[in-house]
């Protein structure tokens, strides 16, 4: 499996595109607003305080779960399943080999807590942690970040099924159009799972 | 993508069965034969001397270009692409929250490591990281292996395109074909393939 990562990243490239960005109100609500105080569970002051960057672009607290010293974990875009979530390096660094030793332990060590917790919570079974490092696998935001996706049976249909290298163009056309009907969710929906998150560290 | 290393474990489980393997000339080559010095660059005493576990199997040294005192790395046998690798724990465990703090920065500081040095070697530009973590997604060997894949343009002609919710069973039988006709590596290219890796350690 490990199956659709791309589209996720696809996704959020869409909000997040390496050139200079459309000012759609969907990038502004993103890329502007501030977290508030109006959540039933509100991040922390430390995490008000922060400014969490995914590349080039600020990252609203209100979708930040999880934080450390070195690292913190965020909620995505459009999941592709219950629980699909990033965990990034607050430094700014494209490539994983950029990580010094401390934030390659901090990183993974903070993937790992935040897999066993979304895994339980979820009620899954199997957890997907994937890094896809530079353009050629992948990567559309030159910030390393790691997806965690929780796993259970039955969560696709062919669980670890992929196509690789004999993949029709034809058929990928229908894949792409496929990612076009999927939907941004709003803040409201990305805030109130963060703050289901949060309480999992508290 | 982070597409096709189903079809990588699924070629390795193919050898090292969670059942009681089959008597083939072939998986008794894997489990019994030793390393010999009679390659151009023998395994080096430290690794001659440890018994390398994956899962239930014990892997040939040959197999082994690099080691650290908790982790070791690892050709494969149906690599996706040039210098498809795993990196996995010494210790047997089956899950990644199973590995102590210690463990996982080794592992990852290892992988890393890896990476960097068969991206360069391959003259590639990017890499793939991933944990199939546990049955749920896609793991055949109950050992925590991380997959390394070097990755550069055009590696797939749809290089981070795959499926996901949509694969059609039919389809997916035709990619199941295709990976009957895909066969295991010798011992003899394996060797050789370790130990032009084990140079980039040296």
């Amino acid at each position: 499996m490990l199956l659709g990562l791309c589209s996720a990243l696809r996704s959020r490239a869409l909000l997040l595109p390496l050139t200079p960005p459309p000012r759609t109100a969907t990038l502004r609500r993103r890329t502007w607003l501030r977290a508030t105080s109006s959540l039933s569970s509100p991040p922390s002051p430390e995490m008000e305080a922060s400014a969490y960057k995914f590349g080039p672009y600020r990252i609203d607290a209100r979708e930040v779960f999880h934080a450390t010293p070195l690292s913190y974990a965020m909620v995505n875009l459009r999941p592709l399943l219950p629980g699909h979530v990033l965990v990034c390096p607050k430094r700014e660094v494209k490539r994983f080999t950029d990580l010094s030793t401390d934030e390659t332990s901090d990183l993974w060590v903070t993937a790992k807590e935040v897999g066993v917790r979304l895994e339980q919570y979820h009620k899954a079974s199997s957890l997907t942690f994937a890094i896809q490092d530079g353009p050629q696998a992948g990567q559309t935001v030159p910030h390393v970040h790691i997806h965690v996706i929780p796993r259970k049976k039955g969560d696709f249909e062919n669980n670890d099924e992929i196509y690789d290298i004999d993949v029709k163009e034809k058929e990928m056309k229908e894949k792409l159009d496929l990612d076009v009907e999927r939907k941004d969710r709003t803040m409201e929906e990305m805030s109130h799972e963060a703050n289901e998150y949060r309480a999992l560290f508290s």
